[in-house]
């Protein structure tokens, strides 16, 4: 692919802090430092690597991150360009700042922007869907989303209805839908029409310009900002444009008012946002009694326990239904069936000022 | 009292290794130095504390233990002589050591024999019927055992039935039974004639003799090694001694073959054997939803758990009826109801070679 079609770059967003994978999951080392696989790759690492042949091969990778994960970031995926945000607000601003970083560069480029901590098991169909979402950006301005057909009546993702049709598995959005109840997720699972969001985007870089119409207090401080790039005052002038814009999240500023929004729609690529102990295991294979053990752990009349020892012994007897997780200076047991709760845990902490627990 | 009534002389058998309160108890630190009382008195402390008022105060305090315990032992009862066995061969050879000593020192005196890690609540009551003991000791030549008044139909306890008259709650012993099924439990517990055999002993140390009747082997070799007591030999008799005889307790070896057994009738000074996690929380305070958390401990949602973390953080989610010990190279999670299983943990971990666990 030449350059007229408009170079693919790769935007990471990495500022999550992964609340509900505490013990392991820290402030300064996030669940997308994770791994979920035997080879011991993290969960970014993945997300770096599958999409490094994206628009031929090679693609830029950048990734937004903030100044407590900035080391570990470069650790984990040293060819990546870090963008540091002095503080987090949202995915509206990592992604303008992005933008302005690439568009001062590339502005003839293609943003595809993704999440750090998602797992994705069929990577072929997830790179076919990948590089159809960069073709309908590079012929259209449009704003697109990837879309996933819904594997469960899921209730922890937003949906998106099909609208019109452009071309393939393109289709205008007719409408985003927030997590919905069970019941409105059985109806959107059992119509051809809703698909998963799966907070996967690709557009052309020089598209968010329409952030001028939808969300201009963040455009102009954007563009102010741009003009600093690459001076010694860069820096300081993120910092004063970070101090004033608002915290929102690209969907509210942008997605949800611009007409220009598209969803490539896929099948499921095996894709989920790993968004607790319970899916964490679901990568790994279990012993005949359902039981996911990883490090120094023994197990008596034991079933369906998730147990990670990451420093010392760990012994089960007669447990059922349990996730054990053991690390460095802090343990959880936690029954599968509240495995949500476990920021609970983490606001808990905070409240007490605890903060070396987090 | 009187040196014509024969000075109390109290033996504590503290050479137990405590298996089912691993990960805390361990073969150099089993579970008599272990606390559970809020002021952190170990329970050979608590043994040893209790017992020193006996035959009119300051009763010299002897505890028969191991090489592996002997400076700990030193450590937490300084005042007491401490008696070391080369290899432990059970309860008949470690009460005919103490009595081979307690007998070249002090020819008439009677010896209390407890174990070092049991509980008891009531002191009063519990000291009321030592005294008792200890004067039937006195006046008779039994080999007096103090049977309490069943608060359960406990089946993890041997039973006494009394027999014949003697004087005050002092009866002949008309049978000893083991641990009992729980039928046969419920039948004792229902007569009135029938006893928790605590294995606390009371007797004329000279009543030790008999042993030459029951036990010839155990006798003579003790005969043998008294002879070198307090010379430079002493040591490698007690070798000698104590490789040559059969390991045998001192209820089949003496006391069930003895017709001059006898019983102290008590009623129950809430004694227990703390046999099990569960056992050791009954002396805690608990939350209004049954939890003992003892340490740097958070729960969430969480009934009947016993939690204790003796080094870093512990969160439970979601948890009913069990048992979290954290400990400094090993945690523990079992369910409540087979806290009697934590053995086979110390058992598969001497199996598989991991000593530094045991």
């Amino acid at each position: 692919m030449g350059k007229t079609e408009g170079t693919v770059h790769v935007v990471i967003l990495a500022g999550g802090s992964g609340t509900r994978f505490w013990p392991v999951s820290r402030m300064e080392r996030p669940k997308q430092f994770l791994s979920i696989s035997e080879t011991g790759e993290s969960l970014i690492q993945a997300t770096a690597r599958r999409n490094m042949p994206l628009g031929g091969g090679n693609a830029p990778v950048w990734i937004v991150t903030n100044g407590l994960q900035e080391v570990i970031t470069r650790e984990h995926v040293p060819t990546a360009r870090i963008l540091t945000e002095p503080f987090g607000k949202n995915t509206a601003a990592s992604i303008g700042l992005a933008a302005a970083h690439i568009c001062k560069e590339d502005p003839n480029s293609i943003m595809v922007v993704l999440a750090a901590d998602h797992a994705v098991q069929n990577e072929a169909v997830y790179q076919k869907t990948l590089e159809e979402a960069v073709r309908l950006a590079q012929v259209t301005d449009n704003l697109i989303t990837i879309g996933i057909k819904p594997a469960s009546p899921n209730t922890a993702y937003g949906y998106i209805k099909k609208g019109e049709h452009i071309q393939d598995n393109g289709f205008k959005v007719n409408r985003f839908f927030e997590k919905p109840s069970l019941e409105r997720a059985m109806q959107y699972f059992d119509s051809p029409d809703f698909f998963w969001n799966s907070g996967m985007f690709a557009w052309k870089t020089s598209v968010l310009r329409s952030l001028n119409e939808y969300a201009p207090q963040l455009f102009s401080g954007l563009s102010e900002y741009t003009e600093f790039i690459g001076t010694e005052n860069e820096k300081k002038e993120l910092k004063k444009f970070f101090e004033k814009i608002e915290s929102i999240s690209i969907d509210f500023a942008v997605l949800e008012h611009a007409k220009n929004c598209a969803v490539v729609c896929s099948d499921d690529f095996g894709w989920n946002d790993v968004g607790s102990w319970d899916a964490w295991a679901e990568h790994y294979s279990k012993d005949e009694k359902g039981n996911l053990v990883k490090g120094d752990v023994m197990i008596f009349d034991s079933e369906n326990c998730i147990i990670r020892s990451d420093n010392r012994f760990v012994a089960l007897v007669g447990c059922e239904n349990l996730v054990v997780i053991e690390c460095k200076d802090a343990t959880l047991v936690c029954a599968r069936d509240q495995v949500q709760d476990v920021k609970k845990i983490v606001a808990a902490l905070q409240a007490n000022g605890r903060f070396e627990l987090i």
